[in-house]
């Protein structure tokens, strides 16, 4: 799909050749280094942190994401997609607990779809062991950046360990920094920048559930487990060792909230109640509660994201968003794809490549962004719903009925590249289609009553193939 | 209305007297302090920039602002509205100029209602004055607040002149230092800050309309002149040397625009097209346009304005508008009066006082942020509209017909004290009322019309008094 840059006419032209300026070697900053060394350019990389692979660096908690088809892409492109498969979990579908223990089943999409659990520290450190071994590539860690001097053109950065202090001309700058950027804080102090931090009043904490004493998995691998509880919910994700890593998103003020959970005690007959049959699978608990921390949850939107020819922004630094529909990384590692076809395209014309980035992106992260917080009403709360999960068997024949016409909105943001924005539209499209077919529907029956499948008939005659 | 602390039992407790830090000395920062020190607090007041009353100050352009009852009310609690009155010009209404130089005029409100022309420059050297002459209060010119650090109560402070850095402990730090805060801006960086800053697609520019040779006005003094454009406009406002500053907002990109408007000719062949009665009163054009910087027009929405009992954001740091109300500097002023008013019923609590006044002042503070994009369309656009300006003779009858029950909404936000939030959801009301009625309004006329005077009864059975 991605083409070497050496093979196109324009890159071949050495006054393309620039060192350029990586901020940020996590998920996204690593991989970015990745495709932009493949276009024959230096790259100098700066970290914040110290460098993950070494010794002594906090090895930390399990912390695992959900890979899906934009990532998979990414990762493709740069060679390591079969790698990454090999550490992976699929996770065909979503195992929803109630308060009584039962379970229920959703697939996420065809047989063999799904979304794939991978350890964030593992893909980091695999990325960093890629970009090391780029000739073009050299990365620099513990390397805090204080300020940007766009005018200037240069870098205030600080060494972690030495305290020393020292500024850096750059010719070309990739803000990677994440959701906090230091980069994007230089360019909010430029004029008509626009930008918005926004939390929402949850707050999310890990905890763990622990493998069996034979190193299995104590609940379905294959599975993303899901306890909605209206207001609040966990999930869990399988990670190789046999645990999963959960997390509890609940409110931070309120009576069920993280601040009215002050004590073991409380936290114990808490979880009892709500999470029954999870809180045996949990040993340490009220270890895990007490001892890590409560996160909270932002969006960040910005624009424009480009500074002149020389300053891009990509991944959260451009576009942070809440993690319900898991698309954080598979939308920062697309921003990865998407520069790599403009630099195939445009290569040596900057100023073209980063406005074209900016002009392809900034919709489909705002579309993302108002996913995400969409899909956190669904896992909390619908998925609940007897009402919902018939919806969605009906929208899934729909699906199997229409197949050129319908494709369900999880699947059009999960397992296809169709931009984020037009998904999000088509899926609001169908939820307005849904919602006058799911009054004359009380069962999974009813969806062959010849009335059902005329108005069926009928509205499909409005949706474009 | 504002009683001086010393009446109150709680403020005469010596414990309440602090040593208070204000960072701003603008317009907010200044009146603020001034109120601060009735309750017999202790002032130390830093400002950015070198002191205005100075000779070698930048003595700049006329810069006015409409002073409206809100505002009047703040300098009344200080005890020098009078003082002001004597150097600010009142405008009674609008006085449209189209585009064939036809001028057509309506009043803000009942006769000897009006908003007030004053020198920003002018007033905030008053306020200086009153603060210099106060022993509790000590002035700091020439020091940029570069970082404020909340965890340790402290300002990192330059002086402008010597370049000389200086950290300095804070026990209560009130933040009027202006859309572009720095204390805010250190807030911004805190967990769960919620933040905007989002900017028009239009600029401003200030030019002059000069006096007569004999120091008089050449246009109507006591109005507010607009030369509404559709989708741009100019206005102008009186200055006491027989002079009119006028703004011209104008969008950035376009086939008219700033970008658009290169050379001495492209402005002088514009402005003669659109402006045509306004030029021959402009000789300074060409000069002040090309002299004159553009300016950028934002919104700032920011939650929470209070950092514990210790920090708290008013004015522009806590809520810039963009100017079309002319409620920047009042909405500002209010805040002052409503602070005040805290201090009196909970001397010494700043816990409460804080925690009430963003509680009291967020929902008025982002109603007038829209208020003020509101207003853009109405002025720039609509007020050119027949339709509309019949709207608003029509408006004026129910007015005087239910005196009681309907107050215009320009009425509610610049000659009353009703918080913003409730005028801007009765100004909604209004407008839904209003578009029914006008559906059956051709003319002035048609309001007596039987059928017209039942349906306006019935729309104001609706509307409580």
């Amino acid at each position: 799909m991605t083409t070497s840059a050496t093979q196109t006419a324009a890159s071949r032209n050495q006054t393309d050749k620039e060192q350029l300026t990586v901020m940020g070697a996590g998920l996204v900053g690593s991989l970015l280094s990745l495709y932009l060394a493949r276009h024959g350019h230096r790259i100098q990389v700066f970290e914040r942190r110290p460098d993950p692979r070494q010794a002594g660096a906090a090895a930390g908690r399990s912390i695992n994401l959900a890979l899906s088809d934009r990532g998979w892409r990414a990762l493709e492109g740069i060679g390591i997609a079969e790698a990454v498969r090999e550490v992976a979990i699929p996770m065909y579908g979503r195992v929803m607990h109630d308060a009584q223990g039962n379970l229920s089943y959703q697939p996420y999409g065809q047989p063999g779809q799904g979304i794939y659990s991978v350890s964030r520290g593992g893909l980091n450190r695999r990325l960093l062991d890629l970009a090391e071994a780029e000739p073009n590539i050299q990365l620099n860690f513990g390397q805090q950046c204080l300020e940007v001097d766009l005018r200037e053109q240069q870098l205030h950065l600080r060494d972690s360990a030495t305290g020393e202090e020292k500024h850096l001309g750059y010719q070309r700058l990739f803000g990677t920094d994440g959701a906090f950027s230091a980069v994007r804080s230089s360019m909010q102090r430029t004029d008509r920048f626009d930008y918005s931090q926004s939390y929402l009043e949850y707050g999310y904490k890990e905890l763990t559930i622990a493998s069996a004493a034979d190193g299995t998995w104590q609940l379905e691998k294959h599975a993303l487990h899901i306890w909605p509880r209206g207001r609040y919910m966990m999930i869990a994700l399988p990670n190789l060792d046999g645990t999963f890593t959960c997390t509890l998103f609940f409110p931070f003020e309120g009576d069920e909230s993280f601040a009215a959970l002050r004590t073991p005690g409380q936290v114990q007959a808490f979880f009892e109640r709500v999470f029954p049959d999870a809180v045996p699978l949990m040993p340490e608990l009220i270890d895990d509660f007490f001892g890590n921390p409560t996160s909270s949850l932002v969006t960040v939107k910005c624009f424009p994201w480009v500074h002149e020819d020389d300053v891009v922004l990509l991944g959260d630094a451009a576009h942070a968003i809440v993690p319900f529909y898991g698309q954080g990384m598979n939308a920062g590692f697309e921003d990865c794809t998407v520069l790599d076809e403009l630099l195939n395209a445009h290569a040596g014309d900057w100023g073209k490549v980063f406005q074209e980035f900016q002009r392809l992106r900034k919709p489909n992260a705002d579309a993302v962004a108002d996913l995400a917080v969409y899909n956190f009403v669904e896992m909390r709360d619908k998925v609940a719903d007897p009402r919902f999960l018939l919806q969605k068997k009906i929208e899934s024949k729909i699906a199997a009925q229409y197949p050129d016409q319908w494709l369900p909105l999880y699947s059009q943001v999960t397992f296809s590249h169709r931009p984020y924005a037009e998904a999000w539209a088509n899926g609001q499209r169908q939820d307005a289609i849904m919602s006058r077919l799911m009054a004359r529907i009380q069962s999974e029956e009813d969806y062959d009553r010849p009335e059902v499948q005329q108005l069926v008939q009928q509205e499909m005659a409005q949706v474009p193939a």
